[in-house]
């Protein structure tokens, strides 16, 4: 009975798990899944006075900078503030340069505003200055403004470009080669999207290397059942934490041209390069200095971010691609494509313009923009190495030197006993170790089947962004945890 | 030759328009389509001194406010600055309400910065606010946070929901209703997934009203080669003006619940009505008060925006839908599918929080406010009864009332050898028409064709954001226009 006093007919809702779109269902995103759901539930738990075996949880499942209490770049945000409220323009405690990006950024902006719709693509004297700084980073080499497309973040432009190249139905279904261990948005899109994830192994024994001739093997396994049409190279890696070599680049650039793939370089970690020996080499970079038919054929799409780097701006959503050799009706239907979206948030944009500008030596915000990035990098550097170092220090715990990117991916033994008990509950076994983890310590991380991995090994991701002095303590903590998991389950 | 002086070997492209994406080709977006491109063009030759027979472009082809001179709603800008850059939350020049705000809001954000990423579905205080701003609406009532998530705009939100009601082949694919007159973010929407647009015409001759028995022609038409499953309303009409009776809404849900419809509500323009007698009835108000079964089994989602309003603030990208009856493991999809998204932009989310909890009477922010708001929302509504009466002056243009959005949609008498000339250069007569206004007047308005309306009929659509003293003299240049057109053409 309802409770207007009458029966009500049951009606079956429209959209139900049987009803609803297969491709959104078959979806993974394990860097925001179940165990980060329990680490909200465990917060509000304590808020509300639940005794735990800790005091906070600490959310080390996300590069997220500044969540982890890295301050914003002081300049970045004196200008997005002088853009936001225009007023502040007459204030005397903004630095004079700081209020002639502004100005500059708002002259270029519709009605000065912006609150202002940028064009699709964009606002143009942005994707210029994203030109230049391509230019400067890779030694000279040209960029065009026009191969520039300003995006909501790098995901929502790889989303962009998988959604150009997805065709074909059965065995003609476009594939896409991703690197496992993977970082898990492009396993989400391609299953969104209907195309088939081929995996291609990176190389735990040689810290992650990416050996072309496990390329090979995917791609010619992959073509018995799909039409394998794009590569994608995360560098430096995630979740793995390698820069690529030089060398290693040109070998994947000339088997791409040689088994026409379409190549994706998410290059949102450029910045983050620790190691001593390793340097950043962007696709674009190398492609074009290999020079014809690499240079002036092969199709490229290179992805960048205001998420990451030394600013960590994640909440503003800014990013860009930058597209080479793209056939230039494709370009246009791309254009089109961003249109439908209307325009990336203008406020990301303005970070990105500040990013891909900063201020130069003689201008008065120089000295201080430069202490704050050198500190930030400075301190992911450290962390870099102490986390390998205090992992490496503890019996079944494996982890690669983390040369770039933001996070560690060890390798965890986990005892047979504690893998059957995993299988008895449904779980992967790195996931089941990972709950316990929180539940016991209130650190969270991902498990490592979240990223892919070999069969039979475990893994998990942890960022290095804790603050140091928190760092080294959670470290210890978890290698611990880990012992004492061995022990319980021997 | 190539440049370095050997042959090189020519090897076709992956991605091309015959191996891309075909879903992704049939995407139209009028609103940013070729005449906008065109009227970039004529923007940059008149910046290097071409003689045209204007001497600006006037884009009133978009719903832009901003850009079309409207100022920012101080509070709002305030607010965000103050979150933006919180050194200062110490200056003597920001009232203590706006930094009451900030401050509330900052608490709420990870690491107390914009920077860091929210959860997937927002700030869950701005969710609980937006919660709060819709009871109000609605006389009371509730509106549960949990079913409201923020969104980059309205358009991803619309997209996100469409893309969980895809799925089937053939026959049993999706097929969604959409008005004729539409917004055409819906048929480009539509396309892109792959499912059946389905057309049902608004009745121009009583004020572009929405008649249940064309619901039910174009739905029994349709289920003969797709799967009608979900009926998308905009109230008030974009780009046809009109806003809904709540008889009417009435109708269209019993509908709806009959035919086992999903129903997507956008009504970003809610705040935007200005005819007398008009007025605003959200459809989970009308749902709720049909009592059962409507009530607690027919399924919604509503739409709204920042980007509209007296704010206009389209460039922060911020909105919001909220959902009604979902199938709670549907609504965990759509939470799972939105976290590979990471989060919409925080700013854009700052402001909504803003748009639904604005100063309070007793606020010292309130009596600036709350005069902003109205001198627009009070523009706005002469700017619509101006364009009605100068349009209907004209011979051959005839203008329903603007009753609400921001948009008229006239229609305009073409003569039949217009039409001929029209044909022969392979254009839609009302493309013809618009690019000639352009070419000739400066005037980018949107041809009807790209919104779809009655064969034989021809339209476009102007906003009606100018600013009053450039407005009048644009609507009698545009009829003196027609009326040139229609004498060269007869």
């Amino acid at each position: 009975m309802a409770p207007w006093g009458r029966t009500v007919p049951r009606r079956e809702k429209v959209l139900t798990l049987d009803t609803m779109n297969p491709c959104v269902r078959r979806v993974e995103y394990a860097v925001r899944g179940p165990i980060v759901l329990r680490a909200l539930e465990l917060e509000q738990e304590l808020r509300q006075g639940v005794k735990k075996p800790f005091t906070e949880v600490i959310r080390a499942n996300i590069g997220d900078a500044q969540a982890m209490g890295q301050k914003p770049i002081t300049f970045l945000r004196q200008v997005l503030a002088l853009c936001v409220h225009p007023d502040l323009l007459n204030s005397p405690d903004f630095p004079e340069d700081a209020k002639r990006k502004a100005e500059r950024i708002l002259q270029a902006c519709g009605g000065h505003s912006l609150g202002a719709y940028s064009v699709s693509s964009g606002i143009q004297l942005i994707r210029e200055d994203v030109a230049s700084y391509i230019e400067r980073r890779d030694g000279g080499i040209p960029a065009d403004p026009n191969n520039i497309y300003l995006s909501t973040g790098a995901s929502d432009a790889i989303l962009t470009v998988l959604k150009l190249l997805v065709a074909g139905e059965g065995p003609t279904r476009t594939g896409v080669l991703i690197p496992i261990p993977q970082y898990p948005l492009y396993s989400a899109a391609l299953a969104e999207l209907n195309a088939v994830q081929v995996d291609y192994y990176l190389d735990e024994e040689r810290a992650w290397a990416l050996d072309v001739a496990e390329l090979r093997r995917a791609l010619c396994q992959a073509r018995d059942h799909c039409c394998p049409r794009a590569l994608c190279i995360i560098n430096p890696g995630n979740p793995t934490g390698q820069v690529q070599a030089r060398e290693c680049i040109e070998a994947v650039i000339r088997f791409a041209f040689e088994e026409r793939l379409f190549l994706m370089a998410d290059e949102v970690y450029q910045d983050n390069v620790y190691a001593e020996g390793s340097q950043f080499h962007s696709f674009k970079k190398v492609l074009t200095e290999m020079g014809p038919p690499y240079a002036t054929q092969q199709e490229l799409a290179s992805f960048h971010s205001v998420s990451k780097g030394y600013m960590g701006e994640c909440g503003f959503r800014g990013g860009y691609v930058e597209v080479v050799n793209l056939d230039a009706a494709v370009q246009q239907q791309m254009q089109k494509l961003l249109s439908v979206r209307l325009c990336p948030p203008v406020p990301g944009q303005v970070l990105l313009s500040m990013v891909v500008s900063p201020p130069a030596p003689s201008d008065p915000s120089f000295a201080q923009f430069q202490a704050e990035r050198q500190a930030v990098l400075a301190e992911l550097a450290a962390k870099a190495k102490l986390t390998e170092q205090v992992f490496n220090e503890a019996p079944g715990i494996r982890c690669n030197p983390v040369q770039g990117a933001m996070y560690s991916f060890p390798r965890v033994q986990l005892p047979p006993r504690a893998v059957q008990r995993a299988q008895e509950l449904g779980l992967a076994p790195d996931m089941f170790f990972c709950m316990r983890l929180l539940e016991e310590t209130g650190i969270c991380v991902v498990p490592g089947s979240g990223f892919g991995q070999r069969e039979g090994t475990y893994h998990f991701r942890m960022t290095i962004l804790p603050p140091m002095e928190k760092l080294r303590p959670l470290l210890e903590k978890l290698s611990q945890f880990h012992a004492k998991f061995t022990r319980e389950y021997s």
